[in-house]
Formats: C-alpha cells, structure tokens, sequence
C-alpha cells in the first residue's frame, strides 16, 4: 500500500462547504489527524483512526503525519477553512524539511477550502472586494511590532483588511491595541466587521464602525475584516446590512 | 413565486471544487446569467435560461440579475473562484445601490468559492501561509499609481502577495512594470511562482524566483504568487518543488 498526507480544508463549519474533493479524500484516508475541534467534525467508520491533538502542537501533528505515510498509511490532515491560509499546510511543509530525506518524496498534497474570511465577506456582502490583506494578529510566532508595522501599512495602501485568530485569551491585549492603531490611521467612520462562527449556529456578524469598535466584540472564533475607504454599508429594511467595497478606484483618491 | 439573486462562485474550474452549497444553487435556479466561460460551465437542463454576456459589462448583467430577480425569477450569477474577491459580488452591490429602493429588499446572497489564488497555493505547497495581501493587477478601473503604491507597501510590509488579472491583452505593459518594482524592492532571489488554470487540463505551475521571471510568464488565466523574504523551496526528486512561507518570523526580520 503507498501511504500518503493530504491537506484538507474544511471550510468554515457547514457540511454543504466542503468541497467534494475534500470529502473524497476523507472517504479513501485510514487516519485523520488534526486539532481535536476539526476532528471531531469527521464522522467515524470502520477502518479509519482518528488523532486529535491539542493547539500549538502542529509541528508534532504534522510529523506523525508524515511519519504514517511513511509507513503505507494514507493520512488526512484537516484544517478548518483552507489549510494554506495560517493553517496546516506550512507547519506540514516545516517538518517536511526538517526531517528525514526521505519525507521529501511523499505523496503530500494540499487541497483547498473555503477560508474563514472568505465566508465572512460572502456573508455580509463583498467587503473584500477590491485588494486586500490577510493578517494573522496572533504574535505567538512572531513579533508583535511587525503585527503593528503590517496595519500601519495595510492601512497607508488603503487596503481592506482581514484578520485572522484577533483575540486570543493568553493577550487579550493585542487586539486592542490593534484596534487603536486602525483607528487613528483609518478614522471612526471606518466599516468593521466582526463575523463569528460562519455557516455555524452560532454565526453572527456584527457591522459597525471603528469608532464603535470594541476588543470584546471579537473572540478566537470571529474573524475581523475591515474596509476600505471607499467600502459601503446598504442598510435594507428588516435585513441585515450588506457591506461592499466597489471594484472602482476614481483618480486622486 | 419569490425572486431571489445567489452570486455563486464556482470555483477555479474543476467540478470537484464546486461546493455542494453552490451546486443546489444552480439546480434550483431559473435564470444563470455571467460572464460566456462561466455560464458555459453550467449543464444545460429544460426550465433554466442561460444568459451569458461578454467581458466588462458587469454592471448591465447585475442590473440584468436583480431585475429578473423582481419579476419573480431566481437567478444564479455565477463567477469563477470566489464571487467577492475581484468578481460579480461587488457589482451586484453597486448595482443595487445605485437602482431602485425595491432592490435593496430582494433575497441577494453571495456563496462563497474556492478562489484562484487559495487553488493555486495549494498546488504549490503554501506559499501564502503566512500574512500576504491580494491585489488585482488591472488598471481598467483604478488608476496606475495605486497599483504601484500597493505594490510597494506589500513589499515593505513582506507580506506574502496573489496578484490577480496580472497580463491583460490591452496593456501588457502594467505587469512588466509591477515585476520591476518587485525585483527592486524584494531583490533578484525572492520566490515567485505561476499558476495557470489550475485544476483544470491546462493547469500549468511555474516556480522561478524574481530575478528570472518574465512578463510572458503570465497570461489572463494566471495567477501570480510572490513570497515573502522568508517563502522557502523544498526540491524534490522526479516530483514538482513545493513552495511554503513558515508560520513563525523570528524576531529582528
């Protein structure tokens, strides 16, 4: 048997968002490793192993991985969202190529999912409409200055923004301070979201703007996209508000 | 019968990537209007009206979209990747806006998709597995100078970077500006990749580094990665290199 390490996303939580490649190769694994919350959304059969694992432990995950590859087992690691985006992938690749050579001529391959952030603009319009960036506000594994450096150039290029793990409870006090820095550089008229747990039942979006902003209206489950300065709120009667940044950049601005 | 308008993404063009949620989009549709390659993408059945239109009219099809959407139809406006990044979501919005205030209470969703850039970096490895930015390398419709300034900002900021619509026919010159400014700013060794209709038969990848990448390297169907000062290369033997930006920035980088 020729053992293998596929790389999946889940997409953000609805069964209907995962893709049927994802599923296929959930289908043919033998064991499932990955962070005990995503595991647990695998549904159990004969012939399969589930692994779960704590957070902060993805370099240990992704070995054992590896590992059981190496030993003929063909091995999904699930991610929730897509795995390139601050997930599995990277961490699967960092053990690659600090293991044994061999590990290099694995079958490894990393299947796309519907990112958190992506789902979170679906849901609320098209606040990502136009360039943006992804920021990780976690500085578990980088400084926090180049965190900081990142939003004060995000905001400078204009740039919608998306924020990933904004709030966690070890530094709470992150988040807050990115908030202030958004807020003197963007203004408080600014459009922020805080989109939690979307296309779960515990989704909800909260629109609003920097000046309102709060660290508490974020948790590690929300994800934080902010606008551009030409996003825009269409409130609609008895709807909840659609958030759009428009494909037109006019001249001078 | 109730109208409603889904703005669905069908992702970077395998049949597997569609999302179950997308696909029951399509089924129950009456109406699929979009861009002609897309709405070619749709099977034909008795009961659904395929509308396709050409390029850059993306605001008299979303006009086209709610419109039929009032008189009752339900209308899948279909984009390739995801519908809210530099796709018809934004357009429906600015469309709605700017229309009658009876569209505003219209049942309008975005569903999201795997977009080009997530497709891409996957097949790669994970090159965009730390903070990057995505910025849309046409000037049809903001001006130059922005593109340049973002540009710049991203590479200040190291973030990782997707660049979407890197090579139109009209101005092939815009691209081979933004490759110098990059070659400037992250130097000749920094790793760039193309990625070509990815998962579909013409799938083609392309990692080389900035001092050897050319303009003709891209075309309308690529997407255009770039690393950040620490993406890394693994080698392997008789396989594709895999390409993946590491979770963790050391302090003083």
């Amino acid at each position: 048997m020729t053992g293998w390490v596929k790389i999946v996303g889940l997409g953000p939580g609805a069964e209907t968002l995962i893709t049927p490649e994802a599923q296929d190769v959930i289908s043919k694994a033998t064991d499932v490793v990955g962070y005990i919350p995503y595991v647990r959304r695998i549904t159990a059969r004969a012939g399969l192993m589930l692994h779960e694992s704590d957070n902060r432990v993805e370099i240990d995950r992704a070995q054992h991985a590896l590992q059981m590859a190496q030993d003929g087992h063909r091995v999904a690691v699930v991610s929730s969202g897509d795995p390139g985006v601050f997930a599995m992938a990277a961490a699967v690749f960092e053990a690659m190529e600090d293991g044994p050579e061999i590990w290099r001529d694995l079958d490894v391959q990393v299947l796309p999912g519907i990112t958190a952030m992506l789902a979170a603009s679906a849901r609320a319009g098209a606040p990502l409409g136009h360039d943006f960036c992804a920021i990780n506000l976690s500085d578990n594994l980088k400084p926090w200055d180049l965190v900081e450096k990142r939003l004060r150039l995000a905001a400078e290029g204009d740039f919608a923004m998306a924020f990933y793990n904004p709030r966690s409870k070890a530094r709470p006090e992150g988040f807050e301070k990115a908030l202030s820095i958004l807020l003197k550089a963007c203004g408080p008229d600014r459009v922020i979201l805080f989109a939690r747990a979307v296309s779960t039942q515990q989704e909800s979006i909260n629109v609003t703007t920097l000046g309102s902003a709060t660290p508490d209206m974020a948790d590690m489950r929300t994800v934080v996209l902010v606008g551009s300065s030409l996003t825009r709120v269409i409130q609609r009667y008895g709807a909840a508000p659609l958030v759009y940044t428009p494909r037109s950049v006019p001249e001078g601005v």
